[in-house]
């Protein structure tokens, strides 16, 4: 298939209509109505084969699957709701027209059960395949989760048992917490990130945008599968990081485990420190830039 | 430089603040406030190294001017004001960080100038270098300029001379047409988009979404450099091709060139269809999916 007629092929794979949308697939920009009284929120994400993805392990419709959901993660993130996505993508001379196919069955399914819209994006050729993701979504305006509201006293939780994805040297089906995200403005969250990169890395990214510290708990949530190792710096796991305030005890039904709490640095350098089993926790995780 | 320290460093290299930006790098999304009235525009565009650009005979600084570009050209072409971008980028073993902080140069300097916020992103490693560029624009509402508006009758036109970029091997530095873009609604435009894969191929999308045929005349604004061949299929010329009624002649002062005039096939298999100098155009361009 050449450029124009996989872009034709993408329409009919992907369903393009939305609230909101004005023009999808097919023109220079895709073109959105927004809401009233809401904040958009924007996120982009690399899937590239070998390093987010293994393709001899992976299916086509899994790495579909895969790349929508670090979108949708982040949004969750921001306690939003997803509404549109756009796909560039890389081809590789392996990556057939079937694989494409699939790959868009998976983007299509996830899509559809989420109600995003696939609204665009950008075609090339490469040596390597590679995806980059878009997706936009709202919030009610001023509602956004940052990273950076976490204060000393706060309690921080986490959605899920930790350490799952490593264990399964990645190849597990990720799932994006959005429903989760969306009850968590209500429940009273001051801060919230999706962990990605491993527990450690990314609770000393919440502490460096909030300016404090942390200490975990003696006992973590670590997955039966898992390893503490993996449990601390695995990423991947795509759950929900969540500070509450103490007094804002979170519903059962939200399924949070508590894993520690925010207290001031006694000093600045010591912003961003998190402190486990009495030690001071190293800033190790998934980088996906740091050279080995 | 590891991710955290790229990000802080893109921070500085690149302004942050726009008007209605809550939150830019940083978070897991960026969050931006809509103004009322207006749609939004969104396009992402990948730029390769060996596909979009060679390294070896482009600067860092080039590469991050020509990535911008892609996008703004794209805004441009739906008549729209280019506010906010994100940049996703894959970093190769030979991506010294000097050439990254370099790349940012260029991108910053050309963002300053159209008054563009870097609002967010990705960094990853992969064996080729390849960045993805998202640009979000605004326009009054319901007056994006679309590829599916022109009609039998109106006219065509282009914003420069063709060929020049194909006539330089492709090195030559491209200038988003963000200005004229933004006054071609008032000049009536039907129909605009830019032409970056060939005359010929482009004219041909945009028959094919106003479900038209296009005549162009004998004589085309071919650039002193080139060849008639580069004019028609050489690409990366980064002008609007515009369609206008008849009737309304468009100012002097907007450089616009006749090329041609938009025709209603006689069936509808002959939409798309391109005759110039008596025959029918071939539909070939850049196509950077097509298998060689």
């Amino acid at each position: 298939m050449n450029e124009l007629q996989i872009i034709q092929a993408i329409r009919r794979w992907t369903s393009g209509s939305a609230p909101g949308l004005v023009t999808g697939i097919g023109d220079d920009c895709a073109v959105v109505r927004p809401r009233a009284n809401r904040d958009l929120l924007f996120t982009t994400d690399f899937l590239i084969d070998g390093i987010h993805f293994l393709r001899d392990r992976q299916s086509a419709v899994e790495c579909g699957h895969r790349a929508l959901t670090r979108g949708l993660s982040d949004i969750a993130a921001m306690g939003g709701t997803p509404r549109y996505a756009l796909f560039s993508l890389a081809l590789a001379d392996w990556t057939e027209d079937r694989w494409v196919r699939d790959f868009y069955k998976g983007v299509g399914r996830l899509a559809a059960e989420h109600g995003v819209a696939i609204i665009g994006g950008d075609l090339t050729r490469a040596r390597e395949f590679g995806c980059d993701v878009v997706v936009i979504g709202d919030v009610p305006r001023g509602k956004a989760l940052l990273r950076s509201g976490a204060g000393p006293g706060d309690v921080l939780y986490v959605s899920g048992m930790l350490g799952a994805a490593a264990a399964s040297n990645w190849t597990r089906t990720p799932h994006a917490r959005v429903d989760l995200g969306l009850r968590l403005p209500r429940a009273g969250a001051t801060a919230c990130m999706d962990i990605t990169d491993g527990l450690a890395l990314d609770l000393h990214r919440i502490c460096v945008e909030s300016k404090v510290m942390a200490h975990l708990d003696e006992e973590l949530p670590v997955d039966p599968a898992a390893t503490l190792e993996q449990a601390l710096y695995g990423g991947e796991d795509y759950e929900l990081l969540v500070a509450l305030p103490k007094d804002r005890k979170p519903p059962r039904s939200l399924g949070l485990h508590r894993i520690g709490v925010v207290v001031a640095p006694p000093s600045p350098k010591q912003t961003g420190k998190i402190l486990f089993r009495g030690k001071a926790l190293p800033r190790k995780g998934w980088d996906p830039v740091d050279r080995p």
